[in-house]
């Protein structure tokens, strides 16, 4: 499964080789590389690549964790996936990404075949300017990641002139999408997650050592709210938690443009500093 | 490892044999007895006492993650406790919850040795009176396990008459604890993390199927915060996000009685109707 320049540097990322049945292989994904191993959406993405082209899939995602265990070295790695529970419409994955033995990810994956139901929404989406009237964020000198996403900030972005102060909150509000553009599917959504710059960097306008080491996306979406989406932007929401002795918390939603809530999405990072 | 009168139902329910070195042996926690199988925040602090208490255990919890597979039968059950990854400060942990050698729930567990950073928080606990001021919930008729615990409804709560309509929102701030009184650790704060009633019930108040299916705690309190706390009144917030075609899920956060952000926790369950 070598990657090639027709294919979209998200799918070229997420793809995996059959090894033996029970275990697949991919490749470091250079086009998606951060400041120490790969951007961890990506990690996220290719991971729920390994449930959704499984043979013994049954249903679509619902709930995904992955914990960040150490850095993925520029190598080879193999991921194991193994179904932990089927039921009558849901089902329980487990998996590992591996790299000479040693534990790299891990992460669990709940899939429902899901029906129809009450509806509603306790929150509706934040009123922003549509993308159209925002200029893109110049992505040169930004890690390899960040040029696969095209950004648009509304509020709460990073100054890297070190000219703004620290923030009250971390509250920031884009319009984002893949770089070339790619109708959205869970992959994306996935790894859109992950998009948000640390809310260390945004709260306290300054760079540091920090890292993602826990991400649960909640999936609101189903494939035909997907389909509807397209390749449009989406509109992304983070704020801050709690930043105490070395780990902070992020809270975010990913609405569509149609303000649908696309996918809820929490995470706990390290902080030095 | 039989339960004495003695003991806090807590730390009977949540008391584990080993086995053998590699499995530890936990019985069906009747005193914490949810409509379907026991309630999810006692099976949640079981499985992290299986790490807590682990020989090999490294720094204090940080993150953690259970999936309720299926509903735990009123049996003895196996709780599987893996090391996935132990680096110099941190410490990851996979495990399973078998009975008939069949997955019930997993787990993921993330510990860090915490040193001192930079503090900060984006958010400041509601104002609401104090617990002296608010009666305490009447319990009898309540599933087992509500009656472990003392709440106090500060708004957002449950109306059993049928006689409340539809909500906007389910938005719920009570006090809660242990009942009786157990000082904090981080057990009873990750057993509190799912003390909620579900957020369906809220916003619709009316009760309908409806189960946790996955749970994610941060927690940012560290033993001396919990050692502070003591066995005082946590400040307890939930709100509602999507609930789309037979999921829906829950933010929350633990406020200590000093104001401190304890812990934050987020869930998605699964509703009929």
């Amino acid at each position: 499964m070598t990657g090639s320049s027709s294919m979209h540097p998200l799918d070229q990322a997420t793809a995996l080789e059959n090894l033996d049945g029970s275990s697949l292989r991919g490749q470091f994904p250079y086009a998606y590389a951060n400041m120490v191993g790969p951007y961890g959406g990506v990690i996220a993405a290719t991971l729920l690549n390994a449930v959704l082209t499984h043979p013994e899939r049954q249903g679509e995602p619902v709930a995904m964790t992955v914990n960040f265990a150490a850095p993925m070295a520029e190598a080879a790695y193999a991921v194991v996936p193994k179904v932990s529970r089927t039921n009558r419409s849901t089902q329980h994955w487990t998996l590992e990404l591996c790299q000479d033995e040693a534990v790299v990810a891990t992460a669990t994956v709940f899939l429902a075949v899901r029906r129809d139901s009450w509806t509603g929404a306790d929150t509706a989406m934040p009123e922003v300017p549509s993308p159209s009237h925002i200029e893109p964020l110049d992505t040169r000198g930004y890690m390899a990641w960040v040029q696969n996403y095209q950004m648009r900030m509304v509020q709460g972005g990073f100054d890297p002139s070190g000219q703004t102060g620290e923030q009250d909150n971390a509250l920031t509000r884009m319009w984002v999408r893949d770089h070339p553009p790619r109708p959205l599917d869970f992959l994306s959504l996935m790894a859109i997650s992950d998009s948000f710059f640390p809310r260390v960097f945004i709260r306290r306008q300054q760079r540091m050592p920090a890292g993602t080491v826990s991400m649960t996306t909640y999936f609101h979406a189903d494939s035909e709210m997907l389909r509807r989406q397209g390749d449009r932007d989406i509109l992304a929401e983070a704020r801050g938690g709690r930043y105490y002795r070395n780990y902070y918390d992020q809270d975010a939603e990913l609405w569509s443009s149609d303000g649908d809530l696309l996918a809820t999405t929490h995470q706990i990072a390290y902080f030095k500093g």
